[in-house]
This record gives structure tokens, sequence and C-alpha cells, in this order.
């Protein structure tokens, strides 16, 4: 169904971001698409100057831009106060969310009969439930997930194939866990005897709140004692590995291959992005921010923005940088500083 | 079934952990738990300083604590000399570790007749067990698990759901795999030829010894030729990336997100924290500690401390941090020596 | 079969690599192996100056290394022009690539009706083939590997267990994805809404060139709009995360924990080593050669090596790292100079 674009910039208004339109307001706009790869039914958007080249070649139908951007004659646009920000309300309409099918719960998965499961699953064949599971209603799990004993996992979740969750785990509602993740597998818990190393039992939890999403392959440690907690709101990329009675707060957004170590605490909209390590038992403040391969040794007061390794404040890290590129330079001037100043004293002691 | 207090405390002194009861001896304990979430028939613990807050808020029946730590008046405890290994103890004796079910050969796994399987399995449905392999007794297997032709496996190993053993890998007894881990895969080894790279055959093993931990999403590479080694008693983490041909030693310890390439040889006991890399064909030395984050360039002497990208000792990575912070500092002073010799300079040339 | 030393040599021959042959020309070899593990029947090779000591006590029967080396007198020895280009070629030769069965499409695998499948496929039970999804002819699947709908797998590909690959991605000929792999799961999308995360649909896919092979545990976003992208001949190792929209070009090597993020565009044939990171958005020119542990902040050119974090060109890499070393004595160099500085001062003033 063809949607004009005239539709979409009433749509777009609806959500409080009014558009100008230009050129044809019936062009009927299918799908969404890259200005690279848009065709003539397809709409695409402009949100980064750097791509600004691509609006003189793509076959777009129609570009979202910003207000002031100009666009090439006979292109149609609407213009918009947050371009990037319109398109996917656009996308949202246009293309919607993944669909799963939940034709209720395939007769070669194998469900512990102790368990429970909530109306409209969509438990394919292959899933492993085990006993004294309960599960919410909508939920989907694709071949190869495994939920061992105990684990309670909420409404309207989605597993992705082959993600493991290890016994008494919790899952709120409309939780998605990508394909390959490990929830709640034992941490890393010894006690050291002889040059040896003992194992401790891992008796804790994994808790995840509500509308939390963990990307592909990452691996969260299940507490020794407690819970390890990644709360609501808070997603996750891929190959993120989440250390044993970690506490994770509220809407905090991690890229790929964050890594947190055992007990440390983190507040709510924390950003890390791809490749943050952070040291254990340490507390990162609400808000802050944190640049990709930060090694973070110390608390984070909330609110800071910090990078390098070890972490520092971003503006400090940056100074450091600049100065590191003028070390040569530094070297030289003090070894001219040295033959002048031997050159002075010769010169006065004579 | 509770534990009374005085029956913890004998406990631990057949562990050379002699104790002195405070309060009640009497007092029944049937699970542990962290101070926070302890309730009045639990037993906690405070073993770090950081969170000595926590105890005038602990709801807990009773906690262990160092010798010489007071606690509130009217709370039951026991002064241990190491509070930590005392609660590990308290773990294994109260919670023990996870139980496996060994009911047998599930019919639906699917396993070669060539195969061996010793006595007392557990495998469940859906593993997968190729030809010639050979299994030892009290084998758990959990759905998903593939095990490829020509393996050899040692009693009382545990691999957790969707494990992937390649052909021909050697495990040996008491060996645990988490959740998603894949020993043995193709490490990457070609051959460039005119711009384009050739596959060399990777006709090498995984050889893993007695009590090796592996955790969650784990990679190691089959060695081109020979083996690939993880020596007897050795634990990993989360998420750990080992290269063809490395051999790692007896009873090390490597956090999350490790990466060892290719050839390297490691020594025993050694420690590395979160996210170290080792490059190619580099021995480290026994019993050498390796600080998260570190890029190991070179080899490393047994004993040594290092740290830092590239990584040196780990004093001196302290004291180049240190300095790095004072380098807009040192670039003033320059600037301020400059125009003090040129102003010398003026004035005896006058 | 065995192979006598005289074959092997004209072999070589046959890839313009002529060897000449030091003793016995009729000695028999049936394998490849180690300096170290190699027994009398296996030949072996020295490419490698750091293992030199094991010609004089390696078992081999046989050894291959430059024409220069000297070998130990009664060591038979073909003398090659590249030591490790000629092992390749006897390893393809005596050993060959892992074989895979293709015994049909098991009936236990879970294809859809409306797939198809071309001839002489291997695919295993717990295998699952969504609808609409185009298979080529040769195509082995492993026990759980999952294909999401609309997917098109070329010929000749092989997914090993556990590979996940998300809807309509698409794989061109001689694909090879290791073990735990993840294809085209959803990028990291969200719009920021008053402090929560709002996910945008993910509706591109990833497009896999011929020739690739993927390290196990890798995770590879889908694109939010058209394709996230590897071109034909690139290798990965394992652990590796693609962001969406990124574009890998042809005849790239990848080492094990390398990140990219969203939007970068990689040319040809560029090599990271492990745990390099590329900040998104980047593009890296054709050939860069990027060292271990990198953070990439900004465009590369073409040919250009670079190292550190921020990474810099190597040559300025390798002299901050030098200069860090000298702080402590730059710093004291300056307070040696402001106390002479001072000094030269009071002597002129009097």
């Amino acid at each position: 169904m063809p949607h004009r674009l005239t539709a979409l910039a009433e749509l777009l208004a609806q959500f409080n971001m009014p558009c100008e339109i230009v050129g044809d307001p019936d062009r009927e706009i299918t799908g969404v698409a890259t200005l690279d790869e848009a065709g003539p039914t397809e709409i695409s958007f402009l949100s980064n100057a750097k791509y600004e080249k691509a609006l003189s070649t793509t076959k777009a139908g129609a570009v979202i831009v910003s207000k002031e951007q100009e666009v090439p004659s006979g292109m149609c646009a609407l213009r918009a106060p947050d371009p990037y920000a319109a398109v996917t309300v656009v996308m949202v309409h246009v293309h919607g969310y993944r669909k799963h099918e939940r034709k209720g719960i395939d007769s070669r998965a194998v469900i512990d009969p102790t368990s429970k499961i909530g109306e409209n699953p969509g438990i394919f064949h292959n899933v492993t439930v085990g006993e004294n599971v309960t599960i919410g209603k909508n939920v989907v799990m694709y071949p190869g997930v495994y939920v061992a004993r105990d684990c309670r996992i909420g409404d309207d979740c989605t597993l992705y194939p082959n993600v493991t969750v290890y016994d008494g785990c919790v899952l709120g509602n409309r939780v998605t866990i990508h394909a390959g993740s490990v929830i709640g597998e034992d941490g890393l818990g010894y006690a050291p005897v002889k040059g040896k190393w003992h194992k401790i039992p891992q008796i804790g939890i994994v808790e995840i709140g509500d509308d939390v999403e963990i990307g592909s392959n990452c691996s969260i440690d299940r507490a020794t004692l407690g819970r390890t907690v990644i709360a609501s709101g808070t997603k996750f990329s891929n190959l993120i590995a989440i250390g044993h009675g970690a506490k994770i707060g509220e809407d905090c957004m991690f890229v790929a291959q964050v890594g947190i170590a055992g007990s440390v605490t983190v507040g709510r909209h924390v950003t890390m992005a791809g490749k943050v390590g952070v040291a254990g038992h340490l507390h990162i403040g609400d808000e802050a921010q944190i640049a990709a391969m930060s090694g973070v040794m110390n608390d984070v007061p909330a609110g800071t923005s910090i990078a390098g390794a070890p972490a520092v404040p971003i503006k400090d890290a940056m100074r450091s940088f600049s100065y590191m590129a003028r070390l040569p330079d530094m070297a030289k001037q003090i070894k001219q500083l040295e033959a002048q100043v031997e050159a002075l004293q010769k010169k006065i002691g004579s």
C-alpha cells in the first residue's frame, strides 16, 4: 500500500514534526531507503552533511531534509525539523518491526511439564524449557533457545535462535535477546588455594528489567550471591561481557564489545561506546558518557564525559593526546635550552 | 536443612579457619546472601571495607567478618581469619554446586554408532556426537551441543547448551565449557597469493587439560599443525579468543574478552585481566600478571606485572600515566624557560 | 598413501617453487607436523628464525627450510624459496581440507516447503530454514544452524553448528561461517525520546560476497536501511563485531575481536590486527594496515599503516611510545634547567 507524500506529512505533524512539502504532494511512496539505494517510489533522508553530495545523484522519489537544506530542482522533499527523527517515524509507519509467528508450542519443543507458558506463544521446534519455568504471554522463542529451570520470563519477550538462559534468571516484559547471547553463566569466581583455583558456587541470578534489548553473542554472568541486574529500558549491542554482580541502571546504551567487571554499579542513562572496559567494584554515575575504548579505573561522577585508558575527563584526554604529538618537539626544545644555558654559564663564568 | 552457627564454625575450623562466634551460637542459617539482600535466616559477609556501611543496615541473621571488624550490637557474627575464604567454604557446604541430571542418553540426541560413551551420562536431546568420538563417564551435554568426529572427552565434563567442539579435539577430565563457546574452529591461516588469501588447511587440534573451565561465547582456534593447548587448572571468563597454536599453561586465569594471538606461549599461573591482548609468537613467563586492557608486544619475564598499551612494567606504566597528566605544565615550563633564556642572552649579549 | 620427498619437490616445482633436495630423495612422508611434534614419517618446516633451535632436536623425517638454512647432518630437507608457502602447498596436497558429508537433507531438519535447496546438499538434523529461502548447490549446514525467511545463499557454502542468519540476508558462493556466528541481527538503532530509547526498525540486510570466511562467534549487524556488506575474498577471525551499514571491501583480513562501528566504509585488502576499533562513519582506504588495539578516530588514507589509540601513522605512534618512556627524564631536565636559569638570573642580576 503506497503512502502519498501528503499523508506522510500529516503523520509527522501528529508526532509534532510539522513539515513543509516540496514538489508533488501526491507522490506515492512504498518504502524507505538510503540515498544511494532508493528508487523512484522510495523516500530517503539526509541528516548528516557528510552525505550531502548524494542528494544530487539519488534516484529517490522524495527525501526528508532539514528546514534549511536546499534540494535539486524537481526533487520532492519533506523539510522536517529533525530529518533523522522524521525518517524514524516514517520507517515505523511504512515498514514496521519484524513480525514473529506465534503458532503455539511446536510439538518438537521440549517443555518440562512443570513449566507454565502464557497465552499466544511462539515456541519453535528445538526450544528447551526446563522445570518450574514461568513464561508470560505472547513470548517468542526461536529454535535452539534453552531456558533452564526456575527462570521467570515476562510478557512479549523475544528470544532469537540459540540463546541460552541459565537457571533461575528473571526477564521482565518486552525483553529482546538476540541470537547466541548467554544469560546467567557462572562468573569467574574462584578462591586461590595453594596455587590452584577452587570454584566458588555461583548461586545468584541475572535479573533483566522491562524493555531491555540485548544484542547477539553477549555474555551476562549470574551473581555469586544476589543479582546481576540490567535495569529497564537499557539497550546492548553485540559481544558485551557483564561480570557477576554488576548492576546496570535504566535506559543505558552500551555499544559492541563493552566489558564490565564484577560488582560494578552503573547509574541511569549512561552511554558507553565500543570496547569500553570498566574495572571491578567501581560506580559510574547517572548520565555519564564514556568514549570508545576507554579503560575506566576510577569511579565516574554523574554527568561526566570521559575518554582514554586510564580514562580521564574527555577534555583532559584530548589535551593529553595533542600534547603527546608534541613530545618530540618538546624534547628538542629541552635539548636546545640545555645547550643555550651551558653557553650562558660558560660566558658568565669567564 | 538449617545449619546452626556453631556448626558452621566447626566446619570452618576443619578447613583451618578457626572462628570466634559473636552472639547466639544456635542461630539457624539456611542460606548465604549479600549484605543488601540477606534475610534473618541467611548469613552474609564483609570482606571489602568499601561495603562496611551495609553492616549497619543488613537484615542478615549473621555475618562473617574479619577478626578485627566491629559489628553492631545484637548482630550474630563469625570472626574469621579470611572472611571471603570462609564464606566460600560455607557456600559450598550450604548451597553446593549446580546439579546436573544424568538420565542417560536422550533418544532425541544424535549419536554416531561408532562413538563410545562412558557410564552415567547426561546427554540431552538435540546433542550431536560425530563418528569415532570417545566420551568418559559422568559427562553432561546440554541441548545444542555439537561434538564433531574423532574428539576425545574425559570423565566428569560438562558442556552447556550450544557449545561446539570441532573434529579431533581433546578434553581432559572435569572440564566445564559454558554456553555458546566454540573449541577448535579454523584459525586465521591464509597464504597471500597475488592479493588474494589462499586458505591453509588447519589440521591441528585443541587440547584442553583437566579441571579447565571455559566461560561462555569463547573461541579457541585449532592449531594449523599440532596443538593449541589450554593446560590443566586454567580458568577462562567469557568472550575470550585464543589463536591457533597458542599454548596456555596450568592454573592461569583470564578475565573476559582477553585475546591471545597465534603461537603465543603462556607459562603457569598467569593472570590476565579484562581485554588484554597479546601479539603473536610471544612468551609470557610463569606467574606474570597483566593489567586490564594491556597490549603485550614483547615477551614478558616470569613474575612480572605489566600494564599499558604497549605494555611495560606496571610501575613504569603508572609513572607514564602520571607524567602524561603533567604534559601541559611541562610545555608551559619549557616556554617560560625559553623566554628567560632569551632575556638572559640579550642581557649578556649587551 | 606416503609421498616420497622427490614427489613433493616435483609438486613444489609445479607451483613455481623449485627446491633442492638434501638427503634421501626416496624418504617417505605421510603427514606434516611442527618441528616439536613431527615423527620420522612426517615433514616439518622452519620459516621463523625464532624456532631454529628446534631443528637440532626435531624427530621429523624431513624439513622444509630456506635456501640458505643449514641443517644438521643426516637430516633430509627441501630447500625452498619460501618455506612457509611451500609447506602450505604440501599441506593442501597431503592433508587437504576438512571433508563435509553431503547426505542430502536430514529428515529431522525443519525446512519450510517454500524454500529451494540446490543439488547435493548436506543439511543436517536440527537445521532450520525459513520461508522463501534460496540455497545453492553443495551447501553444508550443520546442526543448530538457523536461516530465517527470504535469505539467499549461494553455492558451496558451509555453515558450521549454531550459526544464525537473520531474515533477508544474502551470502555469495563458497562462503564459510564458523560456529556460533550471527549474521544480520538488528543494529543498535534507537531514537532518543525524552530519556528513553525508541527502537528504529532495522529493515536493511547483510550481503556477503564470494569466498568470504567468517570466524566463530562473530556478530554482523544488518543495515538500518540498505545493506551491510562484507565483500568477496574477505576473511574474519573470531568475535568480530560489524555495525549496521558498514561496508567492508574485498580481500580484507580482520583478526579476532575487531570492532567496526556503523556506516564505516573499508577499502580493499585492508588488514586490521586484533582488537582494532573503528568509530562510526569513517572511511579506511585500500591497503591500509591497522596495528593491534588501534582506536581509529579519523579517516585513514589508502596505503597507510597506523597504530595507537587514537590511531596515528605507525612511525608517529612508535615515536610517541618511545618519548613517553622518556617523560620522567624530560621532567628532570626541565627542573634542572629551571634551577640553572634561576642561578644565572641571580648572578647576572647582581
